[in-house]
């Protein structure tokens, strides 16, 4: 336990997500893809993810899980009074996201709204920063959101890529609280020799049509063996950072959530980390990897299934593109 | 003065900016659109800006700032232990801009990186979420970088917006400092009335060649009349508020930083809010609107000319696509 340390005070006091409509079984990506029945869900892990159409909009599936989140504990959308967008991918170049799930929420007009952004990790980021302007400014209920629409980027033609994505949003709302729930620990960082092995190379400065760019810019890109292969010469020394600056050991975390980044990632969770199946949520196989909404779509999974605010301590975890790693250990 | 308020402590300790090497003068501009001699000049405010080459890129300019800030102060690259970026646009939609900037960079491999984004206020922004991050975190030294390419989203055929824009980029580096010198208050509000007044569509899940989109959509669009109208609506009421959160009124601040947005911005801070030509920092005729680097680049200005440390309060202050009005009042 952390008994000696000074925590970031911070409480989670209610959570939501939302999905969009169109529930896609792997059996209907076998036929898609043209694949025998049962590849997909084989290769992937997965039973079903949830796609968005292609013109329903990020900034309403936000809104929705803010909504839902309110709902969960008769909040007042009122008493909100500032809004943090922790989505990897926006809504468009200007203005941030924040903007447009603000004007599509019932929030108040004119509150405090923007985006904290670190690709898949942002949540985890996005939670930090929470804490920090909880202690050091006027915000006293601020609204965290994930929202990530992955099917508008999937290359089809990508045997690995094409199958892991589902679409999905999560909120927390949260509060300062009575300084007994907060961060014991935030270990952040980024190795920049991976930066291009997971990337969506169109959308700013980089490719448009002035600089030149092509449809397959707008599409996700990813190295898979290089970036296991650097994440796994990391995974090591990053773990035993968590564990130093946490003061904890992995038998006192009593909840593991997560990003829900592949198949593979979450059996590493198991084998090279050690966590056990009671620790880990584990919700991949109905929702597949939701970029950066993974991590707060499973951490809403373990608040509903009792397994977040019931234990002593609670780790939150992910890998990014960038190439980010991340990971929190709360007080809930 | 604010004796009895308590501030969120940090220490502004170097800056640092970079400019791309065209340097546009309007005549070069009245050429290329057309115009008799004096024209741009006239209707923009502004003597010349500076244009980055269509393949230059972002996340260099960025780092450049970051160069420039370090080597002011000759603090060593290895003692930052996080990196900011608070730019507008990205470099691209995955993964965060913070990790192309860490790559271009010689700061540290493996330090905490991330994406702040208010748009064109995302500075001040950026420093109140370091302030806070500063207070409850393990953090020390933190540099904030700003860096637009406003050049890449130029409509040519805009009469008004093709004229004012510049590109560039600057950086603070910023501690915790002794308790003296910190954030006296932060007033940030954003109206969704707006959402659409200023924007570029294209970039993220809302425009993209699976949900459609043109070349139009890459390009900065603003609606110039309705914009006006609605800031001009809210000023009033938004001073009000910054000066009963600061305790402190417009003659007690030694010098006003606000974000560069246009000649006539400009001169409404002078005329409607009342700010001095000797408190007013106003870079606009040798820079542009830079976007979301103005506010830190005149904030540099003030630095370099004795306008900050040398005040007892200083306030940035700037209006955003979104529409967000935002200031914070600085003890420097």
């Amino acid at each position: 336990m952390s008994e000696n340390r000074s925590i970031a005070p911070l409480k989670i006091i209610a959570s939501g997500i939302a999905l969009p409509e169109n529930k896609i079984y792997s059996s209907m990506l076998d036929e898609k893809l043209n694949k025998t029945k049962g590849f997909v869900e084989k290769h992937s892990g997965i039973e079903y993810r949830f796609h968005a159409n292609n013109h329903d909009s990020q900034a309403k599936l936000a809104a929705d899980a803010i909504h839902q989140a309110l709902a969960s504990k008769q909040l007042a959308a009122q008493s909100i009074d500032m809004l943090i967008n922790a989505s990897a991918i926006p809504v468009q170049a200007l203005p941030c996201s924040a903007a447009h799930i603000l004007a599509e929420s019932n929030l108040s007009e004119g509150i405090a709204c923007f985006d904290v952004n670190a690709s898949c990790i942002s949540f985890i980021t996005a939670l930090q920063v929470a804490a920090g302007l909880l202690a050091t400014s006027q915000y006293q209920r601020i609204a965290i959101v994930s929202a990530d629409l992955a099917s508008r980027g999937i290359d089809w033609n990508d045997k690995e890529s094409s199958l892991i994505f589902g679409d999905g949003a999560a909120c927390v709302i949260v509060e300062k609280g009575d300084g007994k729930s907060g961060i014991v620990s935030y270990t952040h960082t980024t190795h920049s020799k991976g930066l291009d092995f997971c990337e969506i190379r169109a959308g700013g400065t980089r490719r448009n049509p002035r600089s030149g760019m092509t449809d397959d810019d707008f599409l996700f890109h990813m190295q898979g063996k290089k970036l296991f292969r650097l994440a796994s010469s990391l995974i090591e020394d990053f773990m035993k950072r968590v564990f130093d600056e946490s003061g904890l050991q992995l038998n006192q975390i009593g909840t593991v959530v997560p990003h829900q980044a592949s198949h593979l990632s979450l059996e590493h969770m198991r084998q090279r980390v050690g966590v056990s199946t009671e620790q880990l949520i584990d919700i991949y196989r109905y929702h597949g990897n939701q970029v950066a909404a993974s991590i707060p779509t499973a951490l809403h999974e373990a608040i509903i299934s009792g397994r977040f605010y019931e234990k002593p301590n609670v780790m939150l975890i992910g890998t990014a593109a960038g190439l980010a790693l991340c990971a929190m250990v709360l007080i809930p």
